[in-house]
């Protein structure tokens, strides 16, 4: 299973050295010496989230991770607001009503993104609305929203600002402070290139105070256990967490800061405008407005007269490169190549190799090479 | 810390070869071969819960399993009765009442068992009870409730028999369908000896029966959508799931199936006989009501004049060896001891010859090897 190069967006390929540090010994999480690594890491978090604030680990997914945002600072019956443009935006809406909250959705066509005047029209609309969410980057379309600019619109409005940045923290440009977000929310398999199966999520006052007063029907994913327990000596989890994973985490976190943010946001940006000039290049289309295009995944319309199974099943089984399909309606009809994490000139050059033979192979294209030769171009 | 021995009711000590199996290149969790992978884990599961139903693994803690149990079979309004003998005990009533369900308590002294008898008396006074919530084994007290003979009592009444075996599946006697349990939940990181932040559960048709009718207020932990994404070909989880711990659990399952689960709770019961044997020898006081006292765990009276510090923090910084404290009000007036997972003498003899020693030197007691010798006699 080493030999399948994982252009997914999420879970990402993990270098050895998280692999390593995921496998040492496990140590009691009630103890002083999962204390300080626990502290290390999530001060490792805040700074990825660029917060002053304290971050928390949830041993669960991202989808976790959106519940305990929502869950903890919107009561049952109060309303809040969804951005909904791809899959995420949906699962929102859906944890929403799972919880009793007032749901509304601000819809956004697919493969574009919302934009601020959308989100500021909805607020002078309604004043009750609580809290506003929105999916930085849709996986599902290779969408990013604006969330610095729709950050700017929200500072006029008490509404908490809450923000998933699961698949693009450590990826594209998330400043939860300078953006004014409240609840942000992150994944460990995506841009930070750890294993899946924590997730990290950070509150700002307005939240906690929003929090103090929200009953919460959820028990395992209760922020406001989590505080009680992160304030302890040494700082504890309410529940056991994975030791194993936060050992990840805290490597793979480092190797974030060794990098330095801003380069790796460099670096996956490079990667995105690489990947889109290659689609191009391969005559392909892609799903996505352009000016809105993910920095971590994207999207690409699937040639006429080939199926999901023809070409995914080819770049995979024929060629070790693991692309990800569409979701809902979208199945069959684009492809998604996740390019985060450890992701560089190597792991393009191999993709848009595979892609050129398949879709050769399949009578698609003339020109296996042209998708790879504009990688190098790109990257020279 | 590695140096450490981890003699607590969990996390256990991992075997080196489901660390190995954990650092291996992470597949992704939507294709064919996680789905073989995850297959086969909860074929495995199912063997050890001993039940012809599927089992599911969330990405979460033994707590995570607890409301999933719960929040997906009973209504919010709908009574339960959870037996109340200890933490976790506790733990099912506050999970009820953060799901509006109408938690009744039937309290058991800390340290003694719930009878089948009381059990049967508070259903036979009402019958509106949907639930009856049972810990098999209470570490916080190191007691183990007699599931089989409850169960036979609820196979006399319509309400749902729900046991966490969090710390006793794979070390003491559970038999899922023989028991007539509806759901069975458990962690990773006890007996099966796999690290912490993976859980199991497995619901019987009447629990299935009764999810259907309840609209739960639970996305993450929803029970109906972990079922949906089993059945699909190949299997799935609704969300992102631990990829690395589905490694660990499959390999350090594998390991109990190989050693036979009668060998391995055999096993634990001897390791739990030795320790209380080696517990008198010391001169030291049980916690735990002899007659019941847990396969897994043993609770020991913090001997007079010494605290919780000098003790444990002795036995762990000295000696290498980690011991569990009290929990809540037994903070500091008990100690406590794990054998659970890869338990053999060697690990005891570490254990007794660092509480005999860390007694001696603190002049508790006359004679160091007391504890140690009795568990040579024990294992001869």
């Amino acid at each position: 299973m080493n030999d399948i190069l994982l252009m997914l967006p999420g879970p990402t390929t993990v270098h050895p050295r998280v692999l390593n540090a995921m496998s040492q010994a496990v140590v009691n999480h009630r103890g002083a010496k999962y204390g300080e690594i626990l502290t290390e890491t999530t001060e490792l978090m805040s700074k990825v989230f660029q917060t002053p604030n304290n971050s928390y680990l949830l041993t669960g997914s991202g989808t976790a991770a959106m519940e305990a945002g929502i869950a903890n600072t919107v009561a049952p019956g109060e309303k809040m607001l969804n951005v909904v443009g791809g899959k995420f935006g949906e699962r929102f809406m859906k944890i929403a009503q799972t919880h009793g909250i007032d749901a509304k959705e601000l819809a956004v066509e697919w493969g574009t993104a919302v934009t601020p005047q959308a989100i500021k029209e909805a607020l002078d609309e309604d004043e009750d609305i609580k809290a506003v969410s929105v999916i930085h980057n849709e996986t599902s379309t290779g969408v990013a929203a604006p969330i610095e600019e729709i950050g700017k619109v929200m500072k006029n409005y008490d509404a908490l600002y809450i923000v998933d940045t699961v698949s693009s923290l450590a990826g594209d440009e998330v400043n939860v402070e300078k953006f004014g977000i409240d609840v942000c929310l992150t994944g460990s398999q995506k841009c930070i290139a750890a294993p899946p199966g924590m997730a990290a999520i950070t509150f700002s006052d307005d939240a906690w105070a929003a929090a103090e007063k929200v009953e919460t029907n959820t028990f395992y994913l209760d922020m406001k256990a989590a505080k009680k327990s992160g304030d302890k000596v040494p700082p504890q989890t309410p529940y056991t967490p994975s030791v194993s994973l936060t050992y990840a985490m805290n490597e793979a976190l480092k190797m974030v800061i060794e990098e330095g943010i801003d380069n790796r946001v460099a670096r996956h940006h490079k990667a995105a405008k690489a990947s889109v000039a290659a689609v191009k290049a391969l005559g392909l289309e892609l799903f996505a407005d352009e000016a809105v295009s993910s920095a971590t995944v994207t999207a690409v319309k699937m040639p006429e007269g080939i199926t999901d199974d023809q070409f995914r099943g080819t770049t995979r089984d024929k060629y070790g490169v693991e692309l990800a399909g569409g979701q809902d309606h979208l199945k069959g009809n684009i492809f998604r190549i996740g390019h985060m994490g450890n992701i560089s000139y190597k792991e393009l050059t191999q993709t848009f190799a595979a892609i050129g033979m398949t879709l050769k192979g399949l009578g698609v294209i003339d020109d296996a090479g042209a998708g790879v030769s504009s990688i190098a171009e790109s990257y020279l």
